[in-house]
């Protein structure tokens, strides 16, 4: 068995360069080695996007053509639709009962898209729980790994505290609060309650230093406490780093070098800044679009030299252009040899290039709707045996299986 | 078909007489009246109690037949379990998108819990969440009346808000919003802002003064806009009011009149007081409980008259005992013509009465786990169907229906 990789990506508009090189080739690099399930995160759409029901429907199945055209094997990856699967919102509202607002309320892209994105109505409860419901998604495939951009490391660490804290709370054999009662009981009160304040602090943040001073105590008890036994200790340090058996997984963060692309107008490649060329743009449209891209602003005529690094374009060579070809441009560029079309041209004909093989596979997939729909047809089937398996386990633990 | 009405009731442990008086007992009335669902609420349950897990497995079906006991009829209830329909998780996931925080944060409920169960860790993601789920638990078998008491009014209100931004973000035609736009357009630019400042503050708050004020506008631009026309009143005042195609329905309160029972120690009859007498105990311990109950505090010696108004024991006798026995009782107490233990035995032979075929069913059904598992069976699938038709229309009216 292969370790699981799991990854969405919500459908909020046809799917660009800076998708393709910030995300899906290290998904297509990552179908040969792992267990890999993609989804379309079409619930987390609404969290942000709720009042647009047009936008969602409409880029649900072509985002999937865009996952296959850049190359997802359906045979190797298992692709599918969130919001087909119940399964994830039951267990976002389980996990909910035992998640510590605080932990959402820190999450640091919370507070980064409330700021940004001002008008849009985001203090919701789901948008709050976003990465609560990101963390079902997760846990509930028993994924190993997570690939991430480092924005999204606060995530991971989210869901590995859930999967902890859960595995924490109902992992134990049915005796084990008695046997904690009974031991802990043997510590004087102020033993006991100080060694309870620092397992809860570490089961809230994580600190070492709770884990350092609870541990502490039961060093002292070892030495002092008359007939405290090494199973004392052992069961007690189960008790403070809430270790039990492993219902969920903890995810690992996957980081991968992305090159992260600019747009046209040298900000970050974005649908919403408009500055974007699309993973199915024609040839023309592209050719027209990096023509009209903005270049580094101190060269105003085709006589002044330019600066490779102030221009957005010559990032574009960086992901592009062979080492020959960005030499050419940085030699022409700095010592005003070419002009910046001159300069584009490569850059244009390496997209054109690359976007043929994508371009004939959506081409395909278009002209055959029902084949798109069976390959998610297919992969909902097999994420949901997955997610079924999963929510067995987690309500039998929880005691709620009857 | 006669109206839906719905409640649950989380299982924390054996009923008791407070429980029937209180809720049952009006159960059992409104079932010939209405097509009742009653559903044990087991996630609930988890928020307060998610460490413990035992208590509420164990008291899933034992809460049934408490239910079926009291006199609930499985041929004209649904009787079920919450867990068992993950359409409620999905429904409360996907209301979660469109409700903003204020509205959980301002339940009254919320801050009163958080206040008296300080032990509880009670700020967790899920506990603000509660009303949420609540509504979706309604909202998603349609149900026309919520029987609750006055302190739960402000959840049954929540619901309605929950239903009418749903309806109002949800229930439009294609173009309302472009329609909606296009005549916005027709106004002064501080117009629109004004207006749509009332809408967004009539939508949050539902404030009558934020209504009258974007009616207004209205009216204002009826007489001043050239080219304003009926249409253009109408749209807009739909667009204020939030109203559009009703999918999910309004549930109203029904607001009954319940006897609130006094435990044994005079304060409110509840199992984590220590001070109630269950639905199911022996005779000999119904005695001994209200035997040992406490009366009068001023009544110290047998010959020393007592107070009716300040004795738990007379609270009984209002709920149990007929006039002639009422007024024996009040005329002994206050006379000292009879001691407390003698004005205890009608109550307790009225207890042991109103039981006897409570315990008869319990017997039967105790004797019979499978026939209990039967009709938790066949009510949890007769919830389903009802239950899936709603997420069926839902998922349509949000676009995600692929």
């Amino acid at each position: 068995m292969r370790p699981r990789v799991l990854s969405g990506m919500r459908p909020t508009g046809s799917l660009h360069l800076g998708h393709y090189h910030g995300a899906l080739k290290n998904w297509v690099r990552l179908q040969d080695q792992y267990d890999c399930f993609f989804f379309v995160a079409d619930w987390h759409a609404l969290t942000t996007h709720y009042e647009e029901r047009d936008v969602i429907e409409k880029n649900v199945y072509e985002m999937v053509i865009d996952w296959l055209a850049a190359g997802l094997d359906p045979e190797k990856s298992t692709i599918f639709i969130q919001s087909r699967l119940p399964e994830h919102a039951e267990l976002f509202t389980l996990l909910a009962m035992g998640t510590p607002l605080g932990w959402l309320e820190r999450v640091p892209t919370y507070k980064d898209q409330i700021d940004k994105l001002k008008d849009r109505d985001l203090a919701t409860y789901g948008f709050l729980g976003y990465p609560l419901l990101q963390a079902a998604d997760i846990l509930i495939y028993k994924a190993s790994y997570v690939p991430v951009g480092e924005d999204q490391a606060s995530h991971v660490e989210l869901t590995r505290e859930c999967a902890r804290r859960f595995n924490s709370l109902y992992g134990r054999a049915p005796d084990f609060a008695e046997q904690v009662a009974a031991t802990l009981a043997k510590l004087s009160k102020d033993d006991q309650r100080y060694f309870e304040k620092q397992r809860k602090a570490f089961g809230e943040t994580g600190a070492a230093e709770a884990l350092a001073k609870g541990e502490g105590i039961l060093k002292k008890a070892a030495a002092q406490v008359e007939g405290w036994t090494a199973h004392d200790s052992e069961l007690l340090a189960g008790h403070l780093k809430g270790s039990g058996k492993s219902i969920l997984v903890e995810p690992q963060a996957l980081y991968t070098e992305n090159a992260r692309l600019p747009g046209l107008d040298g900000a970050k490649m974005s649908k919403s800044y408009g500055n974007a060329v699309l993973m199915r743009d024609d040839p023309d449209t592209v050719a027209k679009k990096i023509r009209g891209m903005v270049t580094d602003p101190a060269r105003v005529r085709r006589t002044d030299p330019g600066t490779p690094e102030k221009c957005p374009v010559w990032a574009l060579h960086k992901v592009y252009s062979d080492e020959a070809t960005q030499e050419w441009a940085c030699k022409g560029c700095t010592t005003a040899g070419i002009g910046c079309l001159e300069c584009k041209q490569p850059v244009i004909d390496a997209i054109v290039k690359e976007q043929q093989p994508w371009r004939e596979r959506a081409a395909a997939f278009t002209a055959n709707p029902k084949q798109v729909h069976w390959i998610v047809e297919m992969g909902t089937e097999r994420a949901r045996t997955v997610a079924r398996q999963t929510m067995k386990d987690v309500r039998e633990a929880m005691g709620i299986s009857y």
